[in-house]
């Protein structure tokens, strides 16, 4: 029997694989270094040691203090930790967020709702893109945290961040010179962002910022949640008072070691690895449109993740198309593979102005390090024959 | 240079080494099966299958639905999301648990009590032990959630879960007599039974209880909550409705698949090795009454779990004498180290009745599957050293 052929992995925005150099890394510590760090003997105190470098390291690519940097079991948890965390600390404030941002924003807001806090979620434009002036507008005296995407799961288009952290840089002077106490945090969901943008809060002018090892090539449910110093919030999980009483529970050592060298390799690589996928996004972009008889681009192509190609082929039926992809050996997604059981046509792709019909007709394609020129031109052939060539 | 022989490492209640035929389940899905289990390709649907799989596993040994289990990232976590997921389901509500709980109990406990829920501590008798009448006395008309540990942590005394489900179950019938419409539910923090109790929740009558992968030679921060069919509780982790709405976050399939494993070897040993600890057990409590001029035992020897043994030196500072037991090879824990930086007296000695002198002179050693004869020998013959021959 011949074994079939590697499939062709577009699927990056879902999951990573885990590098491995990343798997040797935590090896030792699913080995023989397995001792809680937060024990007396040596041996422990080693394992605490190894902790304590990974933290330095992930705070380097940040330009944070190792003590701003708060390890928690994926993207998901850091997010709520984030809005949980702050909004409780202050009943009864008021935030403001993306009509486009993942659930793990948007359900925590929502949750929220129900408890007497509230949100107003700003639209972006049809490319995608969310205006600073209109995040601006929508805080009120009440507002306490933005949480914006950096960079967005679906459609991969990158927010201006440098430009929405400068007005709630304005809104903060504004409201000292009116003597008005509340402070207003910036937030961004990074998640998408750690293989391919830079990562420095100092520069992007954040408080909060999460990421997640799952999506740079590191293990599953291991995430950061970056704290500027002297911002106070609420722990999600209570309890012996580890990760400076944000985030207790006995340290996953191996994954916090891992997902600090999959940061270093992916930090280190990025802009090398830019310039690689922008040449196989163009190719993929070029190639629908002179191969497809349909086939319509979403989102902006200029901000935009090098690694993300969005389409709509209209009159088609994604989850059709997916399972004929994944017959010939090509595994895409049809927008987020984040909700578990969601059956409902994309709400970044409505807020985007598509119809419904059109969101259940759309693709996302998510390239990786192994992705290839070929992998591009079989898929944009198979996708010829699936939809209509022109 | 000569290899320092193997510690003898006594500390099983903290951190438990990964079984390596549990890293070997693990290993595919850090590897080629990396998928995100929500894709809809097929190699991820198969995925998808291998944690549902762990799921069924973990099932059975608790006479549970695949349903009633959520997977966590800790027993720190699934405690949390017991406490505050049914106090907040119910604003205004009361709940009983036990002075000498865990701090991913009390903690929470306390944070909620500082929204506005209250809560009593029922005191342990001198040796440890809860009395099923003091927890019934505490349940008011108020009360929703019964919380009691099965193992202690520190001391190992077994509490006597069915007499208090009894209790429950008495106080239930009362309420619905007088057309009373809230709910009592009964959790039990299971993290340090995994390896010597019986988990089957029927038996033990419970409707919510909690496992720690990383107590039972599993991975670390890898939990589980059981929810009983029916019970409903606010999720803590909020996002893409992962693990039946209660747990958002990408699965850590590796980690849950491991836990499984684990759970599997850990129930089909455990009645050898309680026979096998218990030897050792009663080996290190005889040999400290006829070696040792001082060390008192602390807890109930009878309902205890079969790898504990925990000891007051009065008189001496027990960080000292864990200096020096580790300088000897021998890796012991003053009390918890579950702790990250707490330099405050046991609280689970001082409810014991222990003086903060005495409980600051307590060691806690906790066998395992590597522990030996040879191992508590050499063991109380350097306590007998350092803290005077009989």
């Amino acid at each position: 029997m011949t074994k079939s052929p590697r499939p062709i992995y577009l699927d990056h925005a879902a999951a990573t694989p885990l590098d491995p150099q990343v798997l040797a890394v935590m090896q030792p510590f699913l080995g023989d270094d397995f001792y809680n760090p937060s024990a007396t003997y040596q041996a422990a105190r080693d394992v605490r040691k190894a902790l304590e470098k990974a933290r330095s390291d992930v705070a380097h690519w940040l330009g944070a203090r190792p003590s701003e940097i708060i390890f928690t079991a994926g993207g998901t948890e850091a997010n709520n930790l984030a809005l949980f965390g702050i909004l409780r600390k202050y009943p009864g404030s008021h935030a403001v967020s993306t009509a486009i941002e993942h659930d793990s924003i948007l359900e925590p807001l929502s949750g929220l709702s129900a408890e007497g806090w509230r949100s107003t979620l700003v639209s972006p434009t049809d490319q995608g893109l969310i205006d600073p002036k209109a995040i601006a507008a929508a805080v009120t005296d009440k507002t306490v945290l933005v949480s914006v995407g950096y960079a967005n799961n679906e459609v991969g288009t990158i927010q201006p961040i440098r430009q929405i952290s400068r007005e709630v840089e304005t809104i903060r002077s504004g409201r000292l010179k009116r003597g008005l106490k509340l402070p207003l945090y910036f937030h961004i969901d990074a998640c998408q962002a750690g293989n391919y943008l830079d990562l420095h809060v100092a520069r992007l002018g954040v408080d909060l910022m999460t990421l997640n090892g799952g999506k740079i090539y590191g293990p599953k449910q291991s995430g950061i949640l970056y704290v500027k110093a002297g911002l106070q919030l609420r722990p999600l999980v209570a309890g012996g008072g580890q990760e400076h009483g944000l985030r207790s529970g006995t340290e996953n050592v191996a994954a916090f070691v891992g997902l600090a060298k999959a940061l270093n390799i992916a930090q280190n690589m990025r802009n090398e690895e830019v310039k690689r996928l922008q040449t196989l996004q163009i190719l993929f972009t070029q190639l629908v449109k002179s191969n497809l008889s349909t086939g319509v681009i979403n989102g902006s192509l200029k901000h935009r993740l090098p690694n993300n190609v969005h389409l709509t082929f209209p009159g088609t039926d994604n989850e059709r198309l997916l399972i004929q992809l994944d017959e010939a050996g090509i595994q895409a997604a049809a927008g987020s593979a984040c909700s578990a059981s969601d059956e409902e046509p994309s709400h970044v792709l409505k807020a985007l102005g598509l119809s419904d019909a059109d969101a259940q007709a759309s693709l996302r394609f998510t390239f990786g390090r192994a992705t290839t020129k070929q992998d591009i031109e079989k898929t944009v052939e198979l996708l010829a024959s699936l939809t209509g060539a022109r």
